[in-house]
C-alpha cells in the first residue's frame, strides 16, 4: 500500500452564504457551516484512502467570528495523521466580504472519518508522511487529540493518556 | 428576570432521512446530523432566552452507529445549565428502522449558545434551575465541560482548570 | 398481529421558519407546511404499521394563522383509527414566536395512509384501540369522515352515508 | 375594478420527479406534491388579483395513483370563482412516463386564497366572469364547496346550508 | 420511427422566485435559471425522443434583462430540428411582476441534447417536421448553429462551415 | 483604481455530485453543473471588482464527459480580461472518481459579468494585467469571443468583427 503526504489530500471549497444558510440576524448557521466542513473533510480523506469514508468523530469547535450573509466562505482540509482505519482531517474557514475586502479566520476543527470498504465494514488506509514542518507538529499532536477523544468517548482512562496528561501536570 | 426548568427547553425534533441527506453507502452524512443537531439546541436556547442565540461551540462528537437512509431520526435536546450570556445544551440522537421496530442511539452531544440583543451583542439570560437527580447532575458537569472548552480554546490555562484536573490526576 | 395505542403512534416534529420557505411577506407558505404535516402523518403512520405507507388523502385544511418567518413550527400527528389497510392521522399546528412568547394554533387536519407491501400492493394494519376520553371520540368521527371522503371523491353516494347525512338533517 | 376570464388566470407547471421528492418506493411524496401545487394555485390567484395571496384552505385531495421518480408532473391551475376577498382555484395534476409514453392523471384539488394589501389585511378582488360551459359549471359549484368549508371549519351551521343540502336529501 | 412536430415538444414551466434562487442585490441568478432551463429543455427532448438525454451543449446565452425576487418566471421550449441522435431546442424565458402587471422577455437560448440507449450510448431519434413558417425558420436556422458549436467546440475547420461562412462574407 | 493580476481572482470550488444532482442514469445534469459554475465564476469576478455582479452571458459550453453520482467535482475560475464594465471569466471544470483514482476533464467555458453599483447599475472596474504567457493568449482571444458575443445577441454586424472575421476568412 502507498504511502501518501498530507498535500495530495489537501482540498479547497468554496460557497457563497445565501438566505437559507442564516438565521434571522443574517449569519451563518453553525449546523450549515459544519455540514460543508463534514464535505470537504469527507473529500480529503477519500482522496487518501480512495474509499468511501464515514464521519467518526468532530473534535471540540469554537465560532469565533460569525460568517455574513452574502460573504465568501473558504475551508481548506488536509489530512494531519493516517491510524489503522481512520484518518484526522484539519480544517480552517475563513469568511469573506469582498466589496469590503475583509478576510477573517472564522474557525479551526479537526474531524475523523473512517474509511470502509464495499461491505461497510473499516479498511486499512495508506500511511501518511508529514513533510513540512508544520504538518511534523500537526502528525505529533494527533496522537494526544485522539487520547482526548477516547477519553470522552469513555474507552480510555484519563489515567493511561500518557500524552494527554502532561498538558495537566507539569511535572 | 425568571428562573427557567430544564423541562421548560425540552424540544423533540423528528425527520425522515431523505436521498440528498446521505453518501453512496446510504448513511446519513455527519454533517447533515449537525446541521439538524444546531437547529434543534438553538430551538432550545431560544425556548429559555427568548431571544436570538448564535452558537459558540460544539463539544467533541462520536458517530457511535451510522444512521441509515429512510430511517427515522429523533433529536431531543434540552438546557443543562447557563451561564451569564452563555447556554450549554445536550442532544441525544436515535435512528429508528420503522419496518424493522429497532431504535439505536446514534450519538450524545453538548453545544453551546450565546444569547444576543437586537444589537448582535451578547445579553443576560435567565438562570436554569435544575429539577431532577440526572439534572443536577449535567448541571454539575457542565462546569468542567466548559473548562475544556477553555482550554482547548486556549482561553485557560490546563493548571487552571481545577475541575477538570481532577479526571486526571487522582490524588 | 398486535393491536397498538394512539400513543404508541404519538409524533413531535419540530421545524423553524426559514427564508425559502415563506412568500414575499414573510408568511409561511401553505404548500410547505403541508409538506411537513405529510411527513409527519407519515411517521406516524409508519411507527403502527411498521411498513412503507403511501399517502391516500387529505381532508379540508383551513389556514387560520400564518406562520411568520423565524418562528418555531411544531407538528403533532397521532393515529385516530385505523381501517382494514389505512389509517387516519390527526394533526395539530403550532406557530410559536419564541422572542415574543407568543404561541398560536394554526390549523388541524386528518390525513390518511396506506400501508404497503414490498411489492408496493396495499396490506393489512394493526387495530388501533382508544384509551382516553378524547382518543375515544376521535376513533368515532373517523367513520364520519370517512364517508364525507367517500362522497367528496365519488366512491359513495351521499344517500347512503348514514353517519354523515345526521350532519345535515336533525330528526 | 376590471372583470377577469378564468383563462386569465391559467397556469401551468411542469416538474420532473427527482430522488429527494419520493419516499423508499419511489414515488412522490403527497407533501412534495401538495407543496408544487400550492405554488401553482397561488399564481393563479396572483394573476387574477395582482396583488399578494395567502393560502386559506385545501379541500379534500384524494391521491389516485402514485407518480413515480423521473416521471413529468403537470400542474395546471385556472380560477373557478372569486368570492369577496377570496378565490378558489380548481387544480388538476399529471404524472407522463415519458420513455412509456403513459399520461395519467394523479388528482384533482380546489384550494382558496386570500388576497392581501400591503399592511397584510384582506383585500377586494376583481369579479371572476365564467365564459365556457364547463367553467359556469365550476362557477355554481364553487358556492356549494363554500359552504362545505364553512361547516367543516365550524363557522356555518350544517341545516344553513342550503346549497349542500340538498347533496344530503333528495326531496 | 415515427415522426413528429414541434407542438409535440411544446413544454411551459412556471417557478416563482425565492429568496435563495437571488444573489445579494434580488436579481434571480444567471445560473439558477440556467439550471431551470435545462430542465425544461429535457423534458422537450424527452417528449420527442421518448429516452433518457442528456445536455450536449448550451448555445451563447445574455441576460438582458435581470428577474426579481417573488416574480414569476416563465419558461417555454420547443425542438427546432433533431439530427441523428441529437435535438436541439429552443427557449424563451420571461419574468413577469405580478403586482406590477409588468411582463418582460429575459433572454433566448439554444440548447442540445444527446438520446441515450438503457445502456448509457447515443439512440436514433425520430425526424421532426417543421409545421409553421417561424418553425421552418428555426429549422434551417439549426444546420448553422450547429456548425458553430462545431466550430467553437474545434470539432470543424472554420473555413468547411459554408452556412455560417456566408454571415462573414457578403459575395 | 488600482489594476489587478489574474491570480488575485482565481477560485477553486469543490463538490460532491448528490442524489438529486443527476439525472436517472445517474449522470449529473448539465444545468446544476451550469448553477455551480456561475456562482464560481460570480465569485472570480467580485474578487477582482469588489462589488455585486450580474451574469450577462454565457459563451457556448459542450459537456464532453458525463459527471457521475458521487463524483467529486472541481470548478476553476479566472478573470481573463476586464472590460469598461464587465469582466470575462474562464471556468474548467473536472470530475473525478476518487476510488478509482480517475479524473477527467468535464468541460470548459467562458462567462461574463458586469459590476454593479449600490443602485444596481454597471460600474467600472479595475483593470486586468495578464503575467504569464498564457494568460496572455487568453486575453487576446477575449476580444474575438466578445465580438462574437455582440453578433449572437444581435448587436455588431458580423462584416464589422474584424478579428472574429479572420477566423472565416484566410486572406
Amino acid at each position: 500500500m502507498q504511502t501518501k503526504l498530507p498535500q495530495d489530500t489537501f482540498i479547497v471549497m468554496s460557497e457563497l452564504v445565501l438566505p437559507n444558510d442564516t438565521n434571522t440576524l443574517g449569519n451563518l448557521m453553525g449546523g450549515r457551516l459544519m455540514h460543508w466542513m463534514d464535505i470537504a473533510a469527507a473529500i480529503a480523506s477519500q482522496k487518501h484512502c480512495n474509499c468511501p469514508v464515514v464521519t467518526a468523530s468532530v473534535d471540540n469547535v469554537s465560532f469565533a467570528q460569525p460568517i455574513k450573509l452574502g460573504n465568501l466562505l473558504t475551508i481548506e482540509a488536509k489530512l494531519t495523521r493516517s491510524f489503522n482505519t481512520s484518518m484526522e482531517v484539519y480544517l480552517r474557514v475563513w469568511g469573506e466580504d469582498l466589496s469590503a475586502q475583509y478576510k477573517y479566520l472564522s474557525n479551526e476543527a479537526y474531524m475523523t472519518f473512517v474509511a470502509l470498504d464495499p461491505h461497510g465494514r473499516p479498511r486499512k488506509v495508506p500511511e501518511l508522511i508529514p513533510e513540512t514542518e508544520s504538518e511534523q507538529k500537526m502528525y505529533d499532536g494527533a496522537l494526544r487529540r485522539r487520547q482526548l477523544r477516547l477519553i470522552l468517548g469513555g474507552k480510555m482512562k484519563a489515567e493511561d493518556a500518557g500524552e494527554l496528561r502532561a498538558l495537566f501536570i507539569k511535572e
